[in-house]
This record gives structure tokens, C-alpha cells and sequence, in this order.
């Protein structure tokens, strides 16, 4: 049961960083995914303006928000370490009323880097979101998870 | 049908900022929300160390996180304005197996603030996810929405 | 001849910020440019790859890189003043083996907007760098200059 | 007694951003102080190496760091509101076996620029230590403080 | 009499890095400590509002505000290493009129941790004052020293 | 044939990092110059102020900021890896009618680090802009370019 208690606080109550200057260097990875609902008509019109191109620019900036998001994760997130990522991707896709953000987070490190893809997928979807909202601000963000991590202690998947 | 367009992409389909600068400046407010599914073991060590004294250091350290998440929403979101907001508030609760986070936020400026606010709940959302993650992976942040703006053309409300 | 001395340098001969605090707020504009010489090799690969699209990925990447990092012009150079930009755009086309990079500030401000501007188009500039890298490194980055400003004490044209 | 309480602490006893929406916007000013104790030995190098030429490294480096750190209070300090800085400078001298370093910010806010002059010469100051301290770790920082404040409900003065 | 120069200062007389890059990577450590007199009257605050449940806000937000601001150590101090910490806690107590804060940074590098354990203490107690300073800004910062450090040349102890 | 390809661009001709995370760690160097024209009156100014000490706040602050600029460069270049530089040099010197800015990076790591030097360049350069612009808009920044890398899979000179 040595993983169930709450890591980041310490003896005393207070909020801790995790201590991993005595782990093993291993590769790590990792991967999530966020869908955000954006409703039919703004699918209808990223369907224009967009998908014809495969690249354009919505998907795109978020793509590029996503990774310079997990860039950024220990400046946001207050107790992770900082991680020099190795290699971070973010994946868009757009299925029925849904763009679907997947993300990916490689390092050889001692700690894992599931913050990193969690984040990088998480401002992606923040970022469709503000470049959708003049259409609609009923988008939701929905189902930020972790897919898998491995080169931990345990790999996972969800 | 004006505001039916992408508006962060220009005449060429590229990626733009919106001009602001010709907008006057009005009071604008929004407020968002985030859901953290948590599952009921997470819930049971939560509410022991938690609960009991109001202000733990999960709830504590993930509003601090949101707080100073909305402050670098312009460095995150890339075609986002830099705002210097008046007031941002980060609220957080337990409901049976959920974290509910609520954010608001507060300026004066040409331009609304729902980004900020969306930013906040994101970004304390996943500082909930980061302090628990050593008993569980099954979290899910789910619900990420705006639930009412002001100030703007229109006022919005979920 | 007063704007003839060093203004970011005090009377004892230390770096000083100008105090910008007692003069009025104006509407601010800058315009400024960079041009990089990419070759002939290069620049077949990317009208291939690139200008088929007309926007594909070396010049929105570079496009999002400008104005992202306009947003920390004051944080890269010393003693700028941190302003709150209210519009930015980035444009960027391929003439010959060079690509010519485009932008503008705009702030209503009690300082002008050039090194926005500047930093703007020399962050693009070192973005498409980085993206062409990998075909040559004989890219060499030049003519980065202020096009145009006005709403200060006396507007320029180059 | 009003402003006898601890207004960064909400009802439900959270942390929380002081409110400033509805406050008026009038020009602030602050000055604040850091004492560097090195002692006689390094102050002995900085002599040659420094005062010599009156605005040497160390004193540059520190200067520049203070006005570059109080851009940055808002990313440092939690609670504290961004603030787009009108002016900013940091003086240092050598007095006996101290370095005497002062900030002063200036702004016009609806809030107080007293933790960027405090930021402006902590940062100085631990600019001071970096640089001297491969001559002697037994450098001290003491004294940092506010030395005046002017613009909000009640001017102040140590 | 080899470190007794300024390593920060090359032999045209300008700030240098120092070159790490032929060091060998060992574990470094470093402890500071930043000591915060408050007075009486705030102590009086904070020991009814915050050390009655051993964890309140302001010793939390402060503890949060070190952590955060260590990993921002080297955006701070010009001529510092980044360095991916890989440890770092801050722990807060209060002493008749002073709040004591200590702080240690730990990672395998190339460089010591002292400006991170220092910078980590300095901000912590530069957030105490934010969060008292409504009661009196008579508070003032004082001894922010090294306490300790190893891995390098030569451990150190004050 | 295999680097004349656009690396930065995945195979559904998105923007994508490099992964280098099984790429060998080794010893790599690169240095860049930036050249700034400034003019005839630029440079009698800055002679008599500056040059004179050899060390005068001009160049030294461009020093500075160049170092500084460096250290963010993954901040600032979308796909580029943050690395943790081990070495960072600039130097400036005058030249009839220009400015002459030539930097240094250096790091053991699984990727180069010439984005890091031509970051170092190109910052100073606009350090030197923003700090003579009160004399002349005229201010040109040319020829940035790489001079030299080691350490990757090809030694380059320009």
C-alpha cells in the first residue's frame, strides 16, 4: 500500500516535492488525450476551412500550444520537476462532434513525464477552445486522461 | 452570422491575433469550471487529510496553481492577449467522487477574460491530478466549461 | 538634440530603464521586417512542401513563434518596459531564395512598440532557422529593421 | 483595524487574490533595500576590479537582474497582481564591508508597486551573491525592506 | 588563492558564465535560510489564523512560492546554470517575532544548488511579506544565508 | 539524401518535434555571430561613453541579455528541445560603423545547441537596438548567421 498515500505532502502537512535524486535514470513515456466537444457548427465550419487542408491553422496553433504547453509544465504545475523532454508530439483529429487531442511525452529521466503529456494535450484543447469561442462558448472540454505511461515502476494503461 | 467565423485566422488562413485595439475598455468578468473524477479511494485519503481542516494542501496548492496558471494564459494560449488582471479567485470542493473547481476572473480591458478563467480551473485541475497520481491514474478531468461571462458584446451564460 | 544620448543609461553611467511614468498614452504602431536567405535547396523544399498550401507549417510555426514572442519582448530585452500588446500580426512570403518576414505592433501606450515589432519578426526569423536547419546551416538571417512607427514623439519611415 | 487582517486569506481560510476592479487608478511609487554583507576580502576585489570604473560587473550584472526581477514579481509571488512597470531602477554602492542596493518602482495602478521594489533588489542581491561567491559563501543578505511608498490609502515611510 | 577571483567575470572585464562543462556530474546539495521579522502584532494574526491548524495559507503559499521560485532560479540570476532540480522543500516555522524559513535544494550536476536553495528561501519570505504586509509594512527580511552545502570542491558549513 | 528533408514536419505535414531521445549524449559547441549597423553617430556616442571603459553598459547589458536570451530559447523556438546550457559566452567589439556580436553555447546532450547560440546573437543584437534607438530608427541587424558547430553528426563551418 506504499503508493496510496498522498505523495506531495509531507510529514507535517505541508506541500512537498517528491525527493528523486536517488532513482534510476529509465526511458519514460507517456500519453493522453483531451476531447473537446465543439458542437456541430463549429465543426461545420472547421470542416471548411480546415480538414481541407489537413493542416490548417486551428489544429495546427494547437498542436504548437500543446508542445510548448508541456515545455512549460513544471512552471505551471507547482511541485513537478523540471524535465528536459526529449521528444513531445500532440495529434488532432476531428471525429463526429469532437476534436480529439492526442499526446505523447518521451525522456530518459528520474521521474515520469505523464504531467508533461497531460499538459501538452490539456493547452492544445484550451487553445481550439479560444480560437473556436467566437463562434460558440458552449464548447466543453471533456475526458483529459492519461492513456499510458511506462518506464516507471509500473507501466499503466488506462 | 458575423461572429459565425474563425476569427484568430486571417484573410490568408493563417494564424492572428485579433486587433483589440480599437475596442473600449469595459468591466469584464467569467467564471469557469472544472471537474476532477477522482474515484472513492482518492476521495477516502482526500477527506482525511483534507477535509478535516478546510484547507489542505491538495486544495491549497491547486488553487495557488490556478492563480498563477491564469496569470501566464498569454504565454500559453498563443494568440491570446496579455492581460493584467484584477482579481482571480480559485474555489475547490469535494462532491462524492468529484473535485469541483470553480474560477473567476476580473479586469478592466478590451477584451474578455474567459481564457483566463478557463486557464485557472484547467491548471488547478491538473495540479489535483499531479498531488494524487501515486495512488490512482484513473483520474479523468472532465467538464472543463465556461459558466458565464460580462462585460463584452454579448454577456454568456452556460 | 536632446534624443542624441543614450537614454538607457543613467548619469553615473549605469543601465537605467527610461521612466515612462508622466508621459500620455497614445496609440502606438511599429512595422518591422526580416529577411532570411535560405538558398535555393531550401527554398525548393518548401515551395513543395509549403506554398502548395499556401500556409503550411515552416511559416505558420514561424508566424505563432513571432507573436508569441512579441509577448516577451520585455522579458528577453533588459530595459523594455512589459506592455500589453492589442494586436500583433506576423506575415511571412518567399521572394527568390529569401523569405521575407512582415510584422506589426499595436498598443495604445505610454511607449512605443518597435522592439515588439522587432522581436517579433527576429523570433519568426530564427524559427524558420530552426525548421530549414536540418537542410543547411549556410541560412544566414539579415536586414532585420523597423519599417515604420507612429503615435510617439516623431513618427519613422525607413 | 480594517486593514489589520490577513487579506490574501478568503472566508474559507484559501489563499486568494486581493480584488482591485473597483479601485481607482492613481500613480504609485515604491523604494526598498537590500544589504549585502560580503566582507572585507571581497570587498577588497570588488574595489580593484569594480569601483575602479564605477559601473563594473558585478554592480551591472546586479542592476540589470533587480530591474529584470521586478518585471517578474507577478510570476514570483502568487497573489500579487501583474503589473506593467512605468519605471524601475536599482542603485548599489559599497559602504564599508556592505553593498547598499536600492529600488525604486513607479506606476499607475489600481494596486501598489512595494513587492516589485522589494523584488527589484532581492534579485540584486542575490545577483551580488552569485557573482562573489566562489571568494567566500559567508556573504549574508540582510535587511531587505521597504523604505517608502506613496500613491495608495496611506503613503508609508520606515 | 585559485577561487578567490570573480569566476563571473572574464579577463576583458565582462560577465561570464563560468564553463561547467568538463566538471563531473556529482550529488549536490545546498541548505539556506531566510529569517522574516514580522513583529508582534502580525505574529499575533498568524498564530491565530495559521498555526492553529499547523498548515494555513500564508506558511503554505509561502512554501508553494520558494519551491516554484527555485526552479526559476536561473531566468532570475543571469549568470546561473539551468539546472533540472531534483529535489526542493521549504519548511516554515514561526519564532517569537521572526518566521523562520529554511530551504534545500538537492540534483546530480555539473554545478551546485546554493542560488536555488537561496533563491528558494528568498521568495518564500518575500511571499510572507506579501500576504502580511496590509497588517504593516514594517516587516523587514533578514539574514538570508547559506547554511550549508556538498558535492563540490569543498562542502561547506557556516 | 536523408537530412535534406523539413525534420520538423511529421508525415501528415503537421509541425512536429525531433525526437532525439535515442540519440547518444555528446559533447556539442556552437558559435554565432550577429553584425548590428548602427552608423557614424551611433558609434561616436558610444565611443566616447563607452568604449573608453571598455566595459560600459551598452555592450555589457547586451552581454547579459544575450546569455539570458539563450537560456530561453526553447521558450521562444516552437519544436526546439530545452536544454540545460553548461557554457554561454558573448562577446561584442566595434567595427567602423558596426557592432560585431559573437557568441558561444555549449552543452553535453542528445541535440545541438546552434539555435542556442544564434538565440545569444540575436538577443544582444536587439538589446544593442533598443538601447541606441533614441539616436537612430537607421539601426540595422545583419548577418546573423552560425559560424561553427561540433559534436553532432557532422562538424560544420560556415
Amino acid at each position: 500500500m506504499k503508493n496510496r498515500k498522498l505523495t506531495h505532502i509531507d510529514t507535517t502537512g505541508n506541500p512537498a516535492m517528491v525527493d528523486v535524486s536517488e532513482k534510476a535514470i529509465t526511458r519514460r513515456t507517456a500519453r493522453a488525450q483531451a476531447i473537446v466537444h465543439v458542437g456541430s457548427e463549429i465543426m461545420a465550419q472547421i470542416d471548411q476551412q480546415e480538414l481541407q487542408t489537413k493542416k490548417g491553422p486551428v489544429f495546427q496553433t494547437a498542436i504548437l500550444a500543446g508542445i510548448m504547453g508541456a515545455k512549460k509544465t513544471s512552471d505551471l504545475i507547482p511541485l513537478c520537476h523540471p524535465l528536459g523532454l526529449e521528444d513531445c508530439s500532440v495529434e488532432i483529429k476531428a471525429e463526429g462532434e469532437n476534436i480529439v487531442i492526442t499526446s505523447t511525452a518521451t525522456l530518459s529521466a528520474k521521474t515520469g513525464v505523464e504531467m508533461e503529456a497531460l499538459t501538452a494535450a490539456t493547452v492544445a484543447a484550451l487553445t481550439v477552445y479560444d480560437m473556436c469561442k467566437a463562434m460558440s462558448h458552449h464548447i466543453v472540454i471533456r475526458e483529459v486522461r492519461l492513456l499510458e505511461k511506462t518506464g516507471g515502476k509500473k507501466d499503466f494503461k488506462f
